[in-house]
Formats: structure tokens, sequence, C-alpha cells
């Protein structure tokens, strides 16, 4: 487990009287875990949690198919294996709980993950132990990311943002978006991925949808194109996106490019500790107002180990998210994107970086590309080179 | 929504007494519905669900952000949207449920995925009604494939088998396995997938690991590399593996894999209507002992709109699923995986294939690779081209 990350779960829950946390959601297990059970987001039956008690004592608890993972990564740590094919896994779970003396205790767990189905014969199995919602506190914990996550983030970023940069250079008209995903992904490996998730290559009249996949649609000269990737590490993720046109810019583009640069170098300003997410939103959304380009609900939110996670730079957030009017802090990490889905031309455009709060200000982590104009497509296609990889 | 699944589900509430049938995971919201809500699957609060009701009307739910693809994809279907970041969607959907006069009707639901905090809210704010586990009703009905499921299933077969034959057929010694990724992702998309899953690429002293993505591990001459992806189109998958040498085969390996090869046409003589899942597993087994080799849990299951379905060509299945022993049945679509994650030779080998139930056997519908020996890597590579792509 990580240490650090188990020692913030133990001062959790002396401030909030909890005797354990189980963290059962993928992102919250890797978060703990300090690594993803591979099956685990993919087949959902699968459950694989950490547990930690208030007196620092940490188990975790598994499917048969994933124990070797668990074994490699984990090798002196108490697990416990449920069979995929033979046992109930809450059954096996509260038999493990009632081994760590919590029985009858006050456990946090993730409510807004685990499904109702499980609950139900969780608490059927434990009916002295109190379950409360550990998703608010280890939402916050999550927010202020460790030097080690800091690093891993800063990394991702530049890999996302290199390999759609590098990608754009050898696309051009008569390639197909297909093309574009293929050697985006490429890309995505070679600069040291293990995954990514969110592929979206939105080009032309599809530029205005919002999470599009690539189709077969050829890229034709007065495009524009929007293309975003989200690399993949341990679980961590830097989501980047950039737009690009064909050939030249169609009527608008310049000028309505100009306008998100500068929203992006606003944020930029704007973003340092103490500062008001909220105050960063509206004046966002006064300045699309200025092109009568419509409101977004956010500009920006937090990221790491899931796509979206506090704090929201937008409206109001869901039921029992800490606000989204709280002020910014040290150390967070915000994916933001001042986009435009739909600009009333026929396209779409929106460029996505990741910021990192400094103690004085905010840091570019996504800083590959030169987003200051529209990104041309294939730059590097005439001398028939690829930009070297890094 | 699909008319044909509409029909089934509307058949199944009147052999189950329901009123209603709620699909809110993504496989049965696109089962339902015919799409994907692209964020679905990765933002979990983003819920979207479809509504049939026993009388045969329908009705989509979904969040704001994603209100334009649902317009888009089902214009004259009713839909409720919610809005992210000021709605409680559980109040939302209880709402829509009483305008369609179910506040006190008996609804499936899934209740494998519903998160239990939502649940709750949604119980509380719908006093009258009963929620029933929807989940058996809507395995069984995915059990047995549409023929458009299958046209499309068989599609994604062929896709994913050729990507990862073309693959291994330009690599070699010397090349890394975030080359085979490169090559094996772009090769997806150029042949027509949305999107891929579960990408496995396992080599050397790795291949004995079950869930791998690719790592810099550079191959060298006697490797075994283990390759595995799932291609998607419109959230139905199609997944394969392959097992491929570095230049020579290391020692016991052709041994091995002609055993493997015999259980993959075992298997594929013995699936037939009515063929016991159980003993077709039974006889998977017996010859993996000859060999001294491990035991597995399961050497088969369903497959089209998640990784694992219901039947297991395995042991007695988890909790409330339809039992593994019952019949196969025309229509259904296996993916099964004659393989040996520890040969304890220090490799593994498995070969995954997608396999059709007919009316009077079965049919191969990854038919691309030859698999009756081992695959031998970079083929293709002598020559400088690769085979093309159909």
């Amino acid at each position: 487990m990580r240490a650090e990350i188990v020692a913030k779960q133990v001062r959790a829950m002396a401030e909030h009287g909890l005797d354990a946390i189980i963290c059962s959601s993928p992102e919250n297990f890797a978060y703990t875990a300090g690594f993803v059970v591979p099956s685990q987001p993919l087949i959902r039956h699968r459950h694989a949690m950490t547990i930690v008690t208030a007196d620092g004592r940490t188990a975790i608890f598994g499917v048969d198919m994933e124990a070797s993972t668990i074994k490699r990564r984990l090798p002196d740590m108490p697990a416990r294996i449920w069979a995929e094919f033979s046992d109930d896994p809450m059954l096996v779970l509260a038999d493990q709980l009632a081994g760590l003396g919590l029985a009858k205790a006050r456990i946090g767990l993730e409510m807004d993950y685990l499904p109702a189905g499980d609950f139900a014969r969780l608490i059927a199995a434990m009916p002295g132990a109190r379950f409360e919602h550990a998703e608010p506190i280890l939402a916050r914990l999550r927010q202020i990311k460790t030097a080690e996550e800091i690093a891993l983030l800063s990394k991702l970023s530049r890999i996302a943002d290199q390999a759609i940069t590098d990608t754009l250079a050898v696309v051009d008209a008569g390639d197909s978006e297909m093309d574009i995903a293929g050697h985006l992904t490429r890309n995505v490996y070679s600069l040291g991925a293990e995954h990514f998730k969110l592929l979206i290559v939105a080009t032309g009249e599809r530029s205005v949808l919002p999470n599009v996949g690539p189709s077969d649609r050829i890229l034709k000269r007065g495009d524009v194109c929007r293309v975003e990737i989200f690399s993949v590490i341990n679980g961590y993720q830097a989501g980047v996106c950039r737009t690009a046109i064909v050939g030249e810019a169609p009527p608008m583009a310049d000028k309505i490019w100009a306008h998100l640069v500068e929203c992006k170098y606003e944020i930029m300003e704007k973003v340092k500790p103490g500062a008001s997410c909220r105050e960063i939103y509206d004046a966002f959304i006064a300045k699309l107002a200025k092109l009568n380009l419509p409101p977004i609900s956010f500009v920006g939110h937090g990221i790491g180990l899931h796509l979206h996670e506090d704090p929201y730079l937008g409206m109001t957030p869901v039921l029992g998210k800490p606000g989204s009017d709280a002020p910014l802090e040290e150390n967070m990490v915000l994916g933001f994107e001042p986009l435009c889905y739909d600009t009333g031309y026929g396209y779409g455009m929106q460029n996505k970086d990741m910021l990192l709060v400094t103690s004085k200000g905010s840091e570019l982590l996504s800083d590959y590309a030169d987003t200051d104009r529209l990104i041309l497509c294939g730059t590097a296609k005439q001398g028939g080179k690829v930009k070297a990889v890094a």
C-alpha cells in the first residue's frame, strides 16, 4: 500500500470518527494500493478493495483471477481472496472485516460505487456494523496531490499532448479519422503510456459532437479537427485536447480560437491558491457571451484517478460533493478546457490542458503544443519525416 | 430503441409480472437503445437509462452533457434530461416514472449496477413502487443473439483476429511490447472498430501474467508472446487472443500448444444446441490434467455487450446467475479460450476465439489466423511489406 495515502486516510478517520475506510472503486483501490487490478474496471462484479483501519492496519480483498497480480504487487499484505464462481464476495468481505475486529465498527464505504444488491447482502451479513459514505472523504483527500502524483500527472500530460501534436503533423486532407486514431494511439504507447481513455476524433461537421470516437470520414480542406485523448499509467490519467485545421481555417475560426486562447491565458493567470473556482468560471462564461457563444457547465475540473474530480471550475456540483466555490489550493491538478462545441458555424473548438496549482500561481503541464494559433495539419508530411519522439 | 429488443423485454415482463424494466448499465442501455452514451461508461454518475413498460411504451433518461447525442440517435423518443450539476438524478427519474404511471409499479432494476446510494434515494422518492432484480432477465435475453447482433459480432471477431495476426507478422526480436501495442491499435481502428478494450501484450517472462498491458520490454529470440484485444462497435465486443513465438519455440512450447489446439477443435466439435456447458468444461480440464497443467475456472463464456456474459463453460457461476450447466442454444455467441497462464516453463499460452452456436453445431467467427501451429513473429518483416488490410 502507499504509506502516504494510508496515513492521509488514518488522519481523516480520526477527524470523522470512523473505524475503517474500505475503497471499492477502481480509482480508490488504485489510490490506496498503488496499482490497478486489471480486470476490475472491466468486469464489474470482480470486486477488489483496500481496507485501512483507524489504527493504521491495512488489508486487501480481491478475486481469485487477480490473486497473482495482487501477490506480485503486495507480497506481504494480508489479502483475502474470494472465488469468482463459488463465493458470495460480500460474505467473504464480512468475514474478513470481522477478523479485523470490525464486525461492530463504523465503516466508511463508497456508496456511490458499491451496487445496491451487494450492499444489501453486506449489511445483512454485518448487522452490527454501521456503514457511512466515504466518498466525500476520499474525494477531498484526492484533491491535493502528492509529489509522486504530480510527477506522474506531469509525465502523462506531456505524453497526451505530444501524441496528439505529432499526429496532427502527419495527417492531412485525404486521410481519415481512423488514420488519426491509428497514429494517435501508437504515439501514446510509444511515448510510455500504459493505456488510454476517451479517444475523441471529431472532424468537419462531426466536430460539434461532444464525445465521439473516430469514423471513416475523410479529411478535406477547411475542416476543423477536434482531437482528444487521456493517457493512463497506474490508473492516473491526463487529458489533452487540440483543435487543428486542414489546409485553411473556415470562416470565423481564427477569431473564435483567438478568443479561446485568451481564455486559456486568463485562466492560467487567475489560478492560484485561494482563488475562487466560481469566479474563474464566471469570468470565462462572460467572455464566451461576448462572442455570442453558448455557456458550458464547467471550464475545468480536478483530475487524477478519475476523468472528473473535485473541484469543478463551474456550476454547483452534484449532491454531496464538496462545493465548487471552494478556494483552489496548492498541489491541485486541474484539467481546463476553454471550448465551444457548437460555434454556430458548423464546427466546434476545444483546447484542453493540464494545470498544476503551485504555491504562487499555476504551471502548465501540457506544454508541448503551441496552441496560440490553430494547429495546421500535415506540417510534417511534406518532408516525409515525423518529428522524432523524445 | 431497438424494436426487437423492446419486444423481448415486453414478453419477459409478462412472464415475470413486471410493469417496467429500467436498464441503467452501459451495456443494457446500449442493448435497448442501440447505441452507447459515450461518457456513461467513463463517468459513473452520468446515469443514462432506458425505460420499457409492460404495454410496450419506451422512454429514455439521460444527462444534459449527452442530450445532443440522445437527440441525434433517438429524435422522436420521449426523453427526460437531468442537469449534471444541479439535479439529483434519482428525483428526476422518480418524476419521469410517475409521469409514465409507474409510481406504484413493480419495476425491474439493475441492482448489480445502480449504486447503493442512488438506490436509497430512489426508493425514498418512490415509496409506493416495488423494485426487483432485472439482471437475471436481461442476462437471459442477451444470451440469444439476434441476426443483427450475430453479424456485428462476426465482423468484430475478424477485426480483432486480423489486427493481431497482421501485427505479429511485422514485429520481431528487437521490437518492444509498445511496438506491438502501436501496430495493434492502429490495425484495430483501420479495420473499422470504433474502439477496443483489454489490450494484453505479455511476452517472455511476462506471458504468465493474466491481464497485463504492454511494457517497454524488448522481444528476444525464444520469447512466447500472448497478445489479446477486444474490438468494440456500438458497445458490442469480440475478444481474440493469439500466442506467437519469436524466432524459435522454447522447450515444450510446441507440445503444449498442440494440446491446446486439440482442445480448441474438441470444443468446436462439442458445441451445439443441447450440449452441456459443464461437460465441455470438464472434458477440457481433464485434457489439461493429462499434461499436468493446472485447471482454470472456465474455458469459455457468452460475450456480446459485456466481456463475460452467461453462459459460462465452466464452474458454477456467481450468485443469481443462470446456471452454467444449462444447455447451449442456437444463436449464442461464445468466447472460448484454451489457455495455460503458467505452463511451468516460464511462459503462458492462450488461444481465444469467438464461436457461434448454429442450428447444427458451431461456426468459428475468428477464422483469420491459422492457429494450428504457434504463430511465428516477423514473417512479413523481411519483405518489408505488411499483408494488405482487407
